[in-house]
């Protein structure tokens, strides 16, 4: 499918990428890119990528696929030398969980630059663990990607990358970077808060009891609160609505606690055992995946 | 350890002691009671109990140990009957959720037989699933099982409770019913309606595009919307204390948000990841288990 694929920052998502492709011959060289030669040793090590270097124009050079999977904070400083290294022609996406505003930096670095193609990503997978060590073939298997293309993408750039998701085991969706931001603030930034919220009100003591329900229900408060906080910041506006729409349920519940007329809490209760039926069933028929 | 055990209502967590009973040898008979035949039929056929009656006095009759392990809106009428049935010195335990009320109800009707001994458990141990189907012989291996004692409780009664317990692989914490009731209003009450508000503002769309972050965030919102609306109303104040404590930490981690200053929502992150980890590396070392 590609002769060479570039991956800026091979952590768990960009390495997880690498790794499938190799394993699936869809890329003949897999170059990582980073800034630190320990974690691109260990993106070697795991079979992520089949060289590496700390050199963004060497890694880039020739390559037909660059894909940028470095933390949203990083990609600021880096996407300015872009348009002076790539290839004609080359496709670009990335992979980041907020797009809007990534969007706006990548589009618009890359103005000068028309025969390049940018088709931005986003593999609803991951992981509370970050880096190479957590990096997997099938991450991608039975996930759910978002593609926001741009309205100037060439029908056969977009076309090449949904090729390349089906074939690390995605089911391809494409929406407007606006639609993907509002919806991404609601089934998953919003959650995340959520659960860092209620362990944040937690003693440590109490936490010493709980049973399965709690750790669970909190396992996505494990990620790296730096990620998060980035991802916050380029969603704001959205993350900032949709806790608000939380609250407000939240609100309502309290108020039928505290009225004694729990017909409005046990409407919440039924509504939210109905549609976790309908997720679960989803799951079981593989339409969605961690 | 027991000669005749009597489960009243034996579901998940009732089907699941007395699985583990029979298993473990801790006891000669095991006799369920129910309301419907044909749940007490599953109960058997799994292996949950070795005889089933629909008949309260009967299935009483003799019994060393009587499990209350009905849901807590059905307690209050069983509860009266049970002076006039119980045999000398019977030891009656529950598995409440919520201790206060249920043990004003269960106290008060066993007033006139001083001979036998309450000793209320709530085994932090569970699943969304209910009904015998779902008993499990290992159900309460490493869970934590919270005993909360009567001040006129004989010590030799406690005692024998806490070797069931611990016979079915239990650790066993004793504390007041008020202090019970308010820490599992924040570790498992509220982060119960905390999964259930993320469903419920959630549209089906939305839900479909969902990686595994919501799924696990809203496993246990699967459970019996009666049962936690039963468990609600008996812990009314405690749970709606706590999900105004929960409100406020969204409370903040909005206003940051709209602030643009992150500097405190980053404070909620960084603690919920640190207070995580040392969650999973409890469970790691079997200090819990769901």
């Amino acid at each position: 499918m590609f002769k060479k694929v570039t991956i800026i920052g091979p952590g768990l998502i960009g390495g997880s990428m690498g790794m499938a492709m190799r394993r699936r011959g869809l890329a003949d060289l897999v170059v990582g890119v980073g800034r630190r030669k320990e974690s691109l040793d260990k993106a070697l090590k795991v079979g992520a990528i089949d060289r590496a270097t700390l050199d963004l124009k060497e890694g880039v050079h020739g390559a037909e696929l660059v894909v940028l999977a470095t933390p949203i904070g990083t990609l600021d400083g880096l996407v300015p030398e872009l348009p002076l290294l790539l290839d004609p022609e080359a496709l670009i996406t990335d992979v980041a969980s907020a797009k809007v505003r990534v969007i706006e930096v990548i589009a618009s670095a890359l103005r000068p630059r028309p025969d390049v193609s940018y088709i931005p990503s986003h593999p609803m997978a991951g992981s509370e663990k970050s880096g190479p060590l957590a990096a997997r073939a099938d991450l991608f298997e039975g996930a759910v990607c978002i593609l926001t293309p741009l309205t100037n993408t060439f029908p056969e750039s977009k076309s090449r990358i949904t090729r390349m998701w089906r074939a690390l085991g995605a089911r391809v969706v494409s929406m407007t970077p606006q639609s993907h931001d509002r919806m991404v603030a609601r089934i998953s930034h919003v959650p995340h808060l959520a659960a860092a919220a209620l362990l944040s009100y937690v003693e440590e003591n109490e936490m010493a009891l709980s049973g399965g329900g709690l750790r669970d229900t909190t396992r996505v408060a494990g990620g790296d609160p730096d990620l998060w906080i980035d991802i916050c910041r380029d969603n704001r506006d959205e993350v900032a609505s949709a806790l608000k729409a939380y609250a407000d349920v939240l609100a309502r519940m309290a108020d039928s606690l505290r009225s004694g007329n729990l017909g409005p809490l046990r409407d919440v209760l039924q509504n939210a055992h109905d549609k976790r039926r309908r997720l679960t069933e989803g799951a079981d028929k593989g339409s969605t995946k961690q």
